[in-house]
């Protein structure tokens, strides 16, 4: 099968400036040429985009999603059996916004391998997915690590068995291992197919108390990132501390997740001098500006601690000054309706420019970066090549050269104008195929309309006489 | 479709003394006569059941069942579109032992109204129905009533939802009304189809807790009643404390729900004497020796508060000195495996002779009544005719008579000799066909093994290695 | 000492209109004489107070306080061996603001009559003190009744020894007994010496959520108002829901406390036609219009469960319009400065007109119920003489009357003006004599300000770098 | 003021085997010679202590205590107004038990440093005392480092007023900081006067769980340990896993504590090695034979995960075979009768054996390493000089040396024979001065009895009728 996309502004991830109207010639699933068509040897029967006017780039990479990301106990058990679906939703959620490939860094790995695996077999459209399986070190969703309170109240047999699903081999008891304990844990998991390995550089336990822990000794981050490169995958960390940064950094991981989240204090400015030295890669999660001043106004004790600190700010600053190889990453998922719905929930995974929902979250981070000062050509290459190049998949993804695989998206105008134009999406391209995106998701779980209450009998005052029960046990 | 019982001693509900060697001639669903079978005009193609040295009693009547009963956050979701499966098998698990009818006084209407009108249409196999739906005056599963802490981890809709399902019009906002209001509610809630009338005289929240609270003033416990006799239904109240039981025979109820759990002050004579006097029935909770020992030593507080207060044997044996109507009642239901085998339930749902646990529960009921020095033939009653009658169903049900509905159980030994010997079921008839026990229940779903956990990787030391995460939050 | 009120309105409580340019005579502790100066034969050396423009009314009466407020543990344990001095230093905030007579409803009985009995004694200074003691039925402060959590984290012993204060021998024991039972119980409690008795009628266990039980049946709240009357004390009942006001009335309780609080179902007519035909007596605890807002904006559970629905401000209006017997009542005590400051108190307890605030909260009361449409006379009685007829104490308070106890106000402006008038305080005068209320309270303790932190080190920043630990714990 | 002591058994500490029936002279606060007293110039005058066939051995030195344990917030708050007093009598309990010096390691610095310079110089008897204050990186009691329900229940201002007593300005925020940012730190805090520094290595909180933190980095370790040694103060580190204990070596401790809980997993070989190779002391907690028997029939979370694992015997035997240095500590305090005999404090703080009872805990180390193998000598220059050098106050204490301070018990019995005969005390020797030990603690708090509870009312039943509260929440 050929395509040619005719006439376009390319803008390919590598040059300085956008080629000007170009062709793009497609042959199956890779970019056969650039250029004039008039000299591509093309067949006649080939599929033509007329896209003069339009701008095209290459598919969007999110260095950071969680496919799985609704941990509340009533999902991990609705659809116990169902991880793979809510998956293949999330992947297709993805792949119809434009990102053509995501990095799972911390969910189920069995079912995440499988969805992979399906996809790029072709049996099931999606997002490309490549994922880390368990961040090592940490326990599964019922966990200390995550939602304790699920663990106080579910069955200690469910309890085991889902954290089992997430942690395998490599959970929390590592952090109590030697080197050569944590090595051998390590090596084993990779055998099981994941794509790169992420590990526990900071704890994740009340990420927003007044302490921050480091999961494992610096030594045993570089026993864990030795395991990786053995076995020819890249390393990241979680870290949430200035020291956890540089630790990630001494013990040699190409990414660190969420650099800018340190407290109230700033990375040191030997620290990123380091990180553009060892041309160590960082995520940022970088807050719009209304989105600021919700969670300012908020009071709510995660956004506080974690996101209205000046320090977020300044790292976020620091690290685009310094040229440091900076990657548009998420943490995005697919919240259930029940879930984002819930007044209870608070205001980290809700209201507008909000990171964390899939399909949405990449704009925003867009948006925010370009409020923070970001170069457009600057974070074209985050949201594309730099996450190729940080995963080393850019012998095929994240630019438009000829050789590459073609994921590509036609906008109808200039990213480099404004952040809010990668919005206007005109086709998706994966793999040369052009994306059905109103059929997406093919089967909405999550994503479709929650299941109603039942109705009410006769016509009386609601039972809500006496008020409702308290959410809050305080 | 005829059939006859020959040789049978039949222990009938109504006789002072065992019928020795008679034969029971069965038309359809009805018993058509007892005597000699010379005498019966029955048909050739009849079949015949040889019962020389065996026993036949009445099909066992249970005041005080829960169908759904396992109401675990994690159970509630994982059927959340399966509780008329749910009470299906648990209707079948009683009926595989003996009870041929079961009074289900407190779970969601519409699934059990569903599955009784199956039922009773023949439609599907399982203990004949009556329910009250809801408690009058209480919450539902996810509610400060039942279990609160799943009120506090699961999404507002959630709870919203599944406690709808429960408390409908009728739930505790009731108990803030005046009488009329109250009366408005129940009479609507009645022309939903259930049974019978259960209202809340004692609290059900905290029940091990230093006080013990009345629902309803006496007041609105009478217009309760009044409107449950308007339309021809029974009432009865769930009454934990001496003043809960007072009121609830001067409401007028037919039954008083285990009269015998007061905490430690005992009924007083002046209100057994009333009970007596106004012939109003009472379901007792006793326990086997052997499991108030386990009890003792447990210390669990649930069963300290409830269950071994000296008062709890003292009620017991003056209502069965005084006369009272007594009733065989065990609030058993269903546990999922994952539940049942959970450390952290609890004595009160586990171990030797659970009262609880659905299709054991009725023999231990037996054995500790025997225990605790009832008459063999009182006991009979209590399992049989008392039931009946205390519901106003003894028109078709409860005794071995002519014109009467064929549910019985054919005994191997005799139950007037040992309480052991209930267990001895040789053939169950209900509505004169015999029930094919081991084929029940015909799905299991609580009662199926539980699903396994995901294999472990490697071969290295377990996962636990530095301790799992701890159940209780203190 | 002879003392002469000269040329004042005098506001009686007694007459329909206000007296005008009238002189009062004191000797001793008791007024002599109303009327014109001249005919009083006066010893020369009587001290003269010149009130001519000035109006003297009846010392106030608060129908419903708590000396010993502040439960917190960290009160509790801190001031174990001070509760006397406590309580001591309330009297003398009620009293320097113009509350000449408290009846405190819910407190350690030892102690409380012990002070109630050095001030009557004349040995320390202080409003005069009535009090009931424990709620009959209820715990002490660290209990589920009223700071469970206490109990949670204090050591057993402590808990125990805390409550056993205030419970004796009428604590929730008593919601299991029998009315023999509770009638004994409450015989020995008022042979200790309490002035009046008061009962739980509706429970006092989370008071917000959505039921609303009776902690003792009617015929044993008929028990406990008979053992009250047999020894000559008044009774009452703590009443939050309409079948407790009503269960109330018929026990014949002389007073109602906060009758208007009864959840969103207002009293209905024909119970508030009983209250008015039995003349009892009811406080009612009113918002004004500000605090109501706030109550409204806040949106804290416990505010809008109990004070903003609806049926609250109806039942005042419907018991205003009824001409039922309406008593000041304010709940109110003095709160630790750490207490009252403390951010997680939540709204009830703070802000503007808050009912509950000792030596402030009265005058709210005046405001609130001025705004509710009350008529000024009507306040004045309500604040006065009704308390004294409804405790039975108007042979001696409530009234300005010869041979009355000399318990007055002398106010700079008109009350019957505006109820901000009560405010303009010029004298205090407590039986007969003039209050010295710039020196009280004698020894400030919960009045005092809180200690303070220990210094901090350095000039660095602050130790709250990585953020407090959260208070919340969800 | 001369004394001798005359004929006993010495065991000084020093030699190898114990120097039969010689005499000690000490002048004033020091030992002037030992040897045979004919060849002493002494005063006529001396005083001359008997000790024919008794032993004396140097005053015993604990590695780690706690002079102010008990941190309930009920004694905080108590107690808030005398903290020194509770140190007074902590360091009078300890020293008639033959503990002559205590190193506090976590304690309230300003208390502490008072109550040291005190009794330094001698205006109050007690145990000499070196202290750390707080342990840089942790928070307060009332923390999630410590007793995190205490800060739900109390108030804002008392927990941040109380917390900052032990934190001050090394509290929890200094982990979320950079090398030189914690530097400043302690650098300030070390002019506070404090003797030596201790650092959270592993961090403290839910020390039970499944995960093992470190607080800092091992290059945030290593600053910490060189302003101790730039100040000249010894430097010490909390470990609980082998990478922590690994990081405290790596960085320059003298010291670490409890070496031998490490969770499930045992110190490797080569740590051990790296251990001994660079001197640094290790302090062990080990159970005696029948303690370690009552955890694992207990159960409790605590005792299961820190003291019952196999690691922990592990641990204990390789490091007395690797000849590393070990050092008696206990982690000892005084507990408030309320407080030790809780039935909700779990197995840690009570019973038989229990190391962390001060005046008894080192006799229970000693038995403990008796019953674990550890040579008699070897045990006593644990307790002894081995301290003494490790903190590097051997010029001084530890041993009975001419020039030494004059700190030694004279014991009936031969401790070399047998562990029990540490307790076999005939006089305690405190600077040349004969302990008054049957005068300590002058002025007993938390060792006096417990506050008695009011007397109950009347003859009736108990008021706990229906049952106290339940103390668990769940």
């Amino acid at each position: 099968m050929s395509l040619l996309i005719a006439g376009a502004t390319i803008i390919d991830g590598v040059s300085e400036d956008p080629l000007l109207g170009q062709d793009i010639w497609i042959e199956g699933s890779q970019i056969k040429a650039i250029g004039q068509r008039q000299k591509f040897a093309i067949a006649p029967e080939t599929e033509v985009i007329e896209a003069r006017g339009k701008f095209v780039i290459p598919g969007l990479l999110d260095a950071n999603v969680h496919l799985l990301l609704d941990m509340r106990l009533e999902n991990l058990v609705r659809y116990e059996n169902r991880y793979e679906d809510l998956i293949v939703e999330a992947a297709q959620v993805a792949l119809r916004s434009g990102v053509t490939t995501v990095f799972d860094t911390w969910g189920p790995r069995r079912h995440l391998v499988a969805v992979r695996d399906r996809i790029a077999a072709g049996e099931v459209v999606g997002s490309r997915i490549f994922c880390a399986g368990n961040i090592v070190g940490l326990d599964g969703p019922c966990s200390a690590d995550f939602l304790a309170r699920s663990a106080e109240i579910a069955s200690s047999v469910l309890v085991e068995r889902i954290n089992s699903i997430w942690a395998e081999n490599v959970g929390p008891e590592l952090t109590w291992m030697s080197p050569e304990q944590v090595a051998e844990r390590v090596r084993s998991y990779i055998g099981t197919g994941i794509d790169f390995v992420k590990y526990a550089g900071s704890e994740h336990r009340v990420p927003t108390g007044p302490s921050a822990f480091l999961a494992f000794s610096p030594r045993c981050q570089k026993t864990i990132v030795q395991e990786a490169h053995r076995a020819g995958l890249t390393a990241q960390a979680h870290a949430q501390s200035v020291e956890a940064v540089w630790a990630a950094i001494e013990a040699g991981c190409e990414i660190i997740q969420h650099c800018n989240i340190t407290g109230s204090v700033p990375i040191p400015e030997a620290t990123i001098e380091l990180l553009v030295e060892t041309k160590t890669a960082s995520t940022v999660f970088p807050l719009t500006k209304r989105r600021y001043e919700r969670f300012k106004e908020n009071g709510d004790i995660v956004t506080s601690r974690l996101f209205t600190q000046a320090s977020v700010e300044t790292n976020v600053q620091n690290l685009v000054q310094s040229g440091a190889r900076l990657l548009m990453a998420t943490d995005a998922g697919i919240l259930a309706a029940e879930t984002s719905g819930d007044p209870a929930l608070g205001a980290v995974y809700s209201g507008e420019d909000n990171l964390f929902e899939l399909g949405q979250g990449h704009f925003h981070w867009l948006k925010a970066m370009e409020e923070n000062g970001m170069a457009p050509m600057e974070m074209l290459k985050a949201a594309t090549r730099n996450v190729a190049v940080a995963y080393k998949k850019d012998r095929q993804l994240g630019t438009i050269e000829p050789g590459k695989i073609a994921d590509m998206l036609i906008l109808e105008k200039d990213p480099l104008q404004s952040a809010e134009n990668y919005r206007s999406i005109h086709t998706i391209l994966k793999e040369g195929v052009i994306v059905d995106r109103s059929a997406l998701p093919l089967e909405p779980i999550l994503t479709a309309a929650a299941p109603r209450s039942a109705g009410t009998l006769g016509s009386g005052p609601s039972r809500k006489l006496g008020g409702g029960f308290p959410r809050c046990c305080c």
